[in-house]
């Protein structure tokens, strides 16, 4: 038997991999939900036929999106993950022992459920105290806790994760400028130490449909935040292989800030103090997208 | 009619194209080339069922093999490319005023006839002067300079651009040791100003099958230069998306040097000096490959 699980994009280009078998298929109020024992890049997690994430390269994604902000913040305390529900990226943040709580608002359990039955070395924060998992949208999440600021409530967050589908369909929300806006009111403001910072998984910018996108996502930013630096990782299981996310925030230069973090955690797979700095030197015809 | 170009990668992962035509099925005395019109990447080229390149992201590789080398060389003016047959690397490194003659030794002259026909936009620098083209052995001819340097000619070359095919075949002399020796004693010596350097096209690192022969890469290149340093690009149709580049010296540091090239040429789509520093900066699963 030879069984194949081949994602196409922009119906042009594709990925494809050798599958052992079948482990999973699921409909959830929200989604379908696959899982594949690959032979090359093991468990495979398939969100309405999009790959989401395999236990080949998920270190680059996770150690990606919760390396590069967590090294630049000061004693960051409270962490927000919109999405996020296998884990991965709380598995990083609760590497830092200054985090006190990590609240992840993931809109589908059946996604932590997964998680923790096929990708144990992923979904291992579920059991940790300081993870507090509320099964819920993340916009309106942020949304309320916004309108808390905006009444009088202190401003909870020193980050903000945004660890999200791409933008159609229910995720597209998570990229417009009201939901970055509120972020901003959640996140907590500069003062005697820089303020907080939102980072986002932004699409690949190599892929011709998705280039639009990325400039409007940009555009909406940078209505919100005075600084918006996209940075760069290979991730060979996602559309064209090479995948962008964006640091955004009122006061903290990723590039010539010092790096405030007091250590970097034992055991990374993937990334350094002189990688963090590198990620954000991007291709002329990256820069070309958001700039301008 | 549906007709796609597949690629698999150690029996277990893949790239897919699809395709509007073959252009050409050809076999030569060493290889066979064949050539599609992709929907997504314009023109392919594959060599013995390996795709070189691709119109859509020809320019990420081989403005990474010549331009990460040549910003740090001192008024480089002579330059060796072994292999290259379709131009890119050639188109680049002309870009330079100081290069007075750039040779090229590709054993298979069918590529470089492929790539004028198929490949205009690519195979640009037939035509120029400084442009020496020799159909053969590349081993062979840094073999035979290599001689006449230990009988008393000068070394003559600041670069050599090893644009080859993977190590296995034909292509596998161009990764040992005894070739490295061969290209040291043909770059000019430091003295007044830092001597020559290699660059050399090193495989994908996410590649597991590959792993130890980077490792072994490395071992030969280390025994002949006092610096080899790696650096890394995302092509998204080379296996896994993400390749590796090696430049080695005795004598420049590629991360601390100055950039010794006048200025950066114009119109690039890649490369950029802020790119030529992060490019270097590596994820710890790579460091490990090439480390002790």
């Amino acid at each position: 038997m030879d069984l194949w699980y081949t994602e196409i994009t922009n119906d042009t280009h594709g990925l494809t991999m050798k599958v052992k078998r079948q482990l999973l298929h699921r409909a959830t109020e929200f989604q379908t939900i696959d899982i594949f024992e690959t032979w090359y890049h093991g468990n495979l997690m398939v969100i309405d036929g999009v790959v989401m994430l395999t236990e080949n390269d998920e270190f680059v994604y996770h150690e990606s999106i919760a390396h590069v902000p967590m090294q630049l913040l000061e004693k960051p305390e409270r962490v927000l993950i919109i999405g996020g529900g296998d884990g991965g990226t709380a598995r990083e943040i609760l590497k830092y022992p200054s985090v006190k709580e990590v609240v992840m608002a993931e809109i589908d359990g059946a996604v932590v459920e997964t998680a923790k039955e096929f990708f144990p070395t992923i979904a291992v924060s579920f059991g940790d105290p300081k993870l507090k998992l509320l099964v819920m949208d993340g916009a309106a999440y942020v949304k309320e806790t916004s309108a808390a600021v905006t009444a009088g409530a202190a401003a909870p967050y020193d980050l903000v994760v945004v660890d999200s589908t791409d933008p159609v369909g229910p995720g597209e929300v998570l990229f417009t400028e009201e939901f970055y806006r509120d972020c901003s009111r959640i996140l907590k403001p500069a003062g005697a130490r820089p303020g907080g910072a939102l980072v986002a998984q932004t699409e690949s910018p190599f892929d011709r449909a998705r280039r639009g996108a990325i400039g409007k996502i940009y555009k909406n930013l940078r209505a919100v935040f005075s600084k918006s630096s996209m940075y760069l990782a290979g991730i060979p299981t996602y559309p064209f292989g090479l995948w962008s996310f964006t640091f955004s925030s009122n006061g903290i230069d990723p590039v010539k800030d010092p790096f405030r973090a007091p250590f970097v955690p034992e055991g990374l797979k993937y990334y350094n103090r002189e990688l963090g700095r590198g990620v954000f030197m991007l291709p002329n015809y990256v820069k070309d997208l958001i700039d301008g």
